[in-house]
């Protein structure tokens, strides 16, 4: 083994820790090559949701080296007809169910998706239930081993295009996006892009606007410290979106608002104000 | 390090990943082979709860190449009077207390059970508290790097015979079994086998019968997505046990039952039926 | 790759597993070093609470060989002012905030504090909210790969120094503590270390003494099974503080106590006891 070829293996599912379901994937990788890496992405989403997974996964894959092979199992449609894919995208590679959760990786300039037909490559027989065993466990091994892309099946254009809701400039003076995502501290994590916002203030201060979510008017700042303990802020969070968070507190639990919640970010009005 | 001779270590404990007790375990066999791949395959059973752990132990093991070394620590015992043990099973290697979590393991045809009795490979002091650090730990770490089982203990024959609930056919026409574990979606997996329902119909169509539990008679089918969104349906589960579940919802959640809730499968009568 | 070489990077944060922050850091960490052993310690503490990571920290680590390299994020000043540091202890090296998560790693003979002040070695840019990704992932990275302590920063003597509480002795027949830790189990872990425990009782018998909490009085065993199911007991735990239990039970629950409640261990008085 050299420094240099070890691969690596990410997982995300919404299968919790609880049961072996994660332990057994890793199981059928490490048959297949014992000498990649696995790495948990993470297991404790909405149990069937793909519009959450599909935004950790965009915004968590770029911190992984190119060559990196990462597996994603929301699959609420398991055994159905739903197809298994393959996605190539800058240079990651993804193996999930065609329902969308793969679909802004795809939609991707110079993406290219197959569908994983090359059942040789699967575990047999393929269970109803479990297609991450038995499926896209087995295909990511062998993947990390070097076979080609092209090796599981043919390019498809026809892939499920549920997209991950985007934000929208309202009018010439506010975005509207909603929240996407809670993370373990209460943090909100809108849908609102950092570039989004830039684009917005035009390079006036992001002071000069506040975000408008549950009837109350948040400042925009430069990190947690810059509120009092336990107010309301906005940040621009680690992964690039605009988060609302109440510093070393719950700012879920302190609005009672979770995933889907309007949020807009708009210029402060002339009024005078605190921030 | 050769990619053919990199041993797999899993992990399955009632600890939970909330405290360091899996970590440290992790330290002591990468103290002792840094090269080995080590694996959780689950930490979130109920507490205590040897019966539900043995179930999911050998439900998963068959996931991993024969040479793999699973620990498993459920161990209310721990500092008494039971024994450690090391089970040969298969061309695996299992490492627990003796207190029947490791049973349907020792008790297939071929398997070999020791005692672990070289305190030479334990740490010391062994703490009266933590086995799983102190002995079950260092000994899967020296199993990796090729010590022979035979170093451990001598051949024991009188291990607890504390087995997992098994089905049982009820007259000619159903089988009587339970539900041994729920699992994050909260499906509802029964100790009724693939084989025994296989048995149970010979030959005629699972469509012909139903799943009695809780006052509800659930339709059997082949896969999720054949129940419409929320209803109940029983499928032969990826670990080839009949479960319960709710399309994209919580089956536990929704009948209100749990462990050891009686479970019958039997022919559906002859009134008319809506499956 | 040789398995004398292969280092070990433990992290320990309060991000939790359902967020794909810990999974992102062995992302950047492995981007750096492929070839490097991951291992959680824990993720799962109380959110912000640095006094709880520390006494789980320093439990922990003895566990892992000299020359691994410790992650420890619990830090909500991220982002402000407070310093990135690097403490070398006892052959072993640990990265995190300086908001005393370190300290009682840092105030040991012979230990050595850095400041992280090397941008060269974060990745850029360095977001508001997670260092852990950005500045102490990659540190640890390139640390692994053999680059010196001396080459992230220059020694530093001021360092927070905010330590975990610590047991003392009240009057001569006593001990006078504080739980520090609960952990899955319920278990009640004390700031009582068994060396003053051992000091107090002077090679008397531990029996001869008793554990005070919550208006109870809870007897010193050697072991779990050693009190009766359910019932309470304290014990020398697994990091060599004393804790109290409830056999098969969870003691937290039982007590109606957490963090911070005041535990005294003095000797039985000469009124006829059941022990």
């Amino acid at each position: 083994m050299r420094s240099d070829t070890r691969r690596v293996i990410t997982l995300l599912t919404d299968f919790g820790l609880s049961d072996p379901f994660v332990g057994i994937m890793k199981g059928v990788v490490l048959g297949i090559n014992p000498d990649v890496a696995l790495v948990d992405l993470c297991h404790g989403g909405q149990a069937y949701d793909a519009t959450e997974a599909a935004f950790l996964l965009i915004t968590s894959y770029r911190y992984f080296s190119p060559g990196t092979i990462h597996i994603a199992v929301v699959d609420p449609g398991v055994g159905g007809p739903r197809r298994p894919i393959l996605v190539a995208c800058g240079g990651h590679l993804f193996i999930g169910p065609d329902n969308g959760l793969l679909a802004p990786l795809a939609e991707k300039a110079g993406s290219q998706v197959r569908a994983l037909t090359a059942t040789r490559y699967f575990l047999q027989p393929v269970s109803a239930t479990f297609h991450g065993r038995d499926l896209f466990a087995p295909v990511a091994g062998h993947l990390s081993l070097g076979v080609e892309p092209a090796c599981f099946g043919k390019p498809i254009d026809d892939y499920v295009r549920f997209a991950v809701p985007r934000s929208a400039l309202s009018g010439t003076s506010s975005i509207r996006g909603e929240i996407l995502h809670i993370d373990r501290f209460g943090n909100l994590v809108t849908n609102i892009a950092h570039v989004d916002l830039e684009r917005l203030t035009a390079g006036d201060s992001p002071a000069a606007y506040v975000v408008s979510v549950a009837g109350l008017e948040i400042p925009i700042v430069a990190c947690y410290g810059q509120v009092a303990a336990a107010a309301l802020g906005a940040v621009i969070g680690s992964a690039d979106y605009l988060e609302i968070f109440a510093n070393q507190g719950d700012a879920s639990r302190l609005l009672g608002i979770g995933r889907g919640t309007e949020v807009v970010v708009g210029r402060k009005d002339a009024t005078p104000s605190c921030f």
